[in-house]
């Protein structure tokens, strides 16, 4: 059975304005594709976030699927406009990184600069999610192919959560922290696969976070009911991910970690 | 004319994370079905204020709707999973209780206790909502039959807002306190139609509310706006039920009434 | 390629209430139709605001589109119920105003009072989103005719945020503030055709705003990053209008003015 192909949409525009609306209304026209919202709700500007947003939950989506995705400060300054490939999907947003957390989880990005006349879009436009980004995802969605709305580049805003930053050398597992979210838990970029190769639950970790060389004695365990409360624990996370977090407090706090943190794990004797 | 079905989403993920898109993710390559959020704002792990969603809109869903719910405090705890089956519906999700007041609202039910392997889903996933319901709930909506995905069951968790617990008896109506909303408006599980049987617009009522034995004197009355500001009116809520509340005030503060409590109504002299 | 019908929703029942999506159910089993969410977060019975978040985007949507729209703070009072037929659109809700800005703007509006019996719809109904706005425009977008649910009337409340109340003389270009937003600044009527006949990037402007008589002298600019920040500048907004805003800061609080203002504008010497 052939589905319909998934187009979706990640702002900072908040979901009390009109702007979501506007990026479908731009669209809606042009394509036939189930549209879904990831969230409009990424604090305004924040590229890492709506970055870790996407390529938490890009994996999980079908082959075909088209992201159109804006997060945007440097709108109105000239920055390019992307089209990048990867593993059987297509991302469409700005060039500042925010697509390539997921572009690289996906697979081997190809990426493209869109060149609005190309596209057959008029220049001078006032808002680039409803005008450009949006149109250029529905084409895609609707079976156009990248090279007909861009053309291919070989420059671009890079940003890597990736395998790019994890190594394993004299029983240290090295990583990065991605994220830290809204309770202040850390969300790393070592995968679950890696996780069940090296660790069983309920193993005794240390945990170690750049650069201030803290040192955290914790336990791998399946969730947040196995440790008691204040205790620091590493589970498997909802994005597919090692994370690092206390039962009833913040991580992000109490170790005094933001995201882009290196961080170096192994088995405790 | 034959309609696409419609598969609901309901949570308690946020709407300010990615985790409602990555459920649909899991769903999209499985259906053609409309996908329709019901909320994803419930209160954390708050069972109740789940199950009081679902069973305030389930009824207004054409045949064939399937609902996907998930709150779920006792995820990793090896609590089931189930599908049940009733008037024409079927709803997915923890066995927890969240599904059974919509189920009874609807009609019969029939309950399935999903088998993770019967299903074709492999065991040790991370993420319920997104790996395990999610599928299972778009497989329905395109066709599948609950026998396929799940085995009978006549073990579940109940919890029943419905009929089970209205009486009428010497006059007085008994019913339950079954929702206080974030006004403190009172959510009572007597039906519009009973009501339409016996009130009409601006009669007089005593409404006492158990264990306190408190008694209130109010009116029922279409709307707020037939009452002064602060005084009691009994109504039809956009639930289907009779509701108690305070104009431009918190009726569940003032009488002290949480979920659950046992109410009974009679007419004044 | 025709592509499938537009059906938006907007409401001021809040995103975490479950009314939304019970005017979804509403319309679910009636129309093929694409629904798209415009919002559901206008602040509890702001017509004004309803009206405005429409009026931006309405629009951007392609031909055929029939908005459902409910703000209704006259709910139970008798008010009548609308169909306006404008630009290729249909708008259905309440008569209070709500749905007019987004008509003129799409076109010249024809207007039609919603006969519920005509409609097919049981009167008593509790709940109108769900139970009669919903299914209207449910069988608008599924083709049925403005004529055969409701009937053609000369009367209805008016609100206008369009062409009606701006005017060039003597070189002043007179406009009104139709919307402040969460952030203070100040939307105007005044349309980026308009602004692109008579101004140009950079230029300086003098600004008036009644009653008060203020005058605020400050620049066209493309973007807040082209004025220092806590400086006032005029730029194209999202919503396809001139806005007038403080960059890092809130206009409405520093100049004193609320929705409704009227603002004149000349070129400075």
């Amino acid at each position: 059975m052939l589905m319909r192909k998934v187009l979706t949409f990640l702002s900072d525009f908040g979901s009390d304005s009109p702007y979501p609306a506007a990026m479908k209304a731009g669209a809606a026209g042009l394509t036939e594709a189930r549209f879904i919202d990831i969230n409009h709700q990424v604090r305004p500007q924040n590229v890492r976030e709506g970055a870790f947003l996407l390529w938490s939950v890009a994996p999980y989506f079908p082959p075909g699927t088209v992201h159109c995705a804006v997060v945007d400060p440097g709108v109105g300054t000239g920055r390019a406009a992307l089209i990048i490939t990867s593993g059987g999907q297509h991302l469409v947003g700005p060039d500042n990184g925010l697509l390539l957390p997921a572009a690289h989880r996906l697979g081997r990005p190809t990426v493209y600069q869109i060149a609005p006349r190309q596209a057959g879009l008029s220049p001078g436009q006032t808002f680039d999610g409803r005008d450009l980004f949006a149109p250029v995802a529905a084409r895609l969605s609707a079976g156009a192919q990248p090279e007909q709305l861009a053309q291919l580049t070989g420059h671009w805003q890079e940003l890597d959560f990736g395998q790019g930053s994890l190594s394993l050398a004299e029983g240290w597992l090295k990583g990065q922290v991605i994220y830290v979210d809204h309770f202040g838990n850390l969300v790393t970029n070592i995968s679950a696969e890696l996780v069940g190769r090296l660790l069983s639950y309920g193993e005794r970790l240390r945990w170690q976070i750049e650069p201030a060389g803290q040192e955290i004695r914790l336990a791998f365990q399946p969730s947040f009911g196995f440790v008691p409360p204040g205790e620091p624990l590493a589970y498997l996370g909802s994005a597919g991910t090692l994370e690092l977090a206390l039962r009833e407090g913040n991580a992000a706090e109490r170790f005094q970690v933001t995201a882009g943190a290196e961080i170096r794990l192994r088995q405790a004797r």
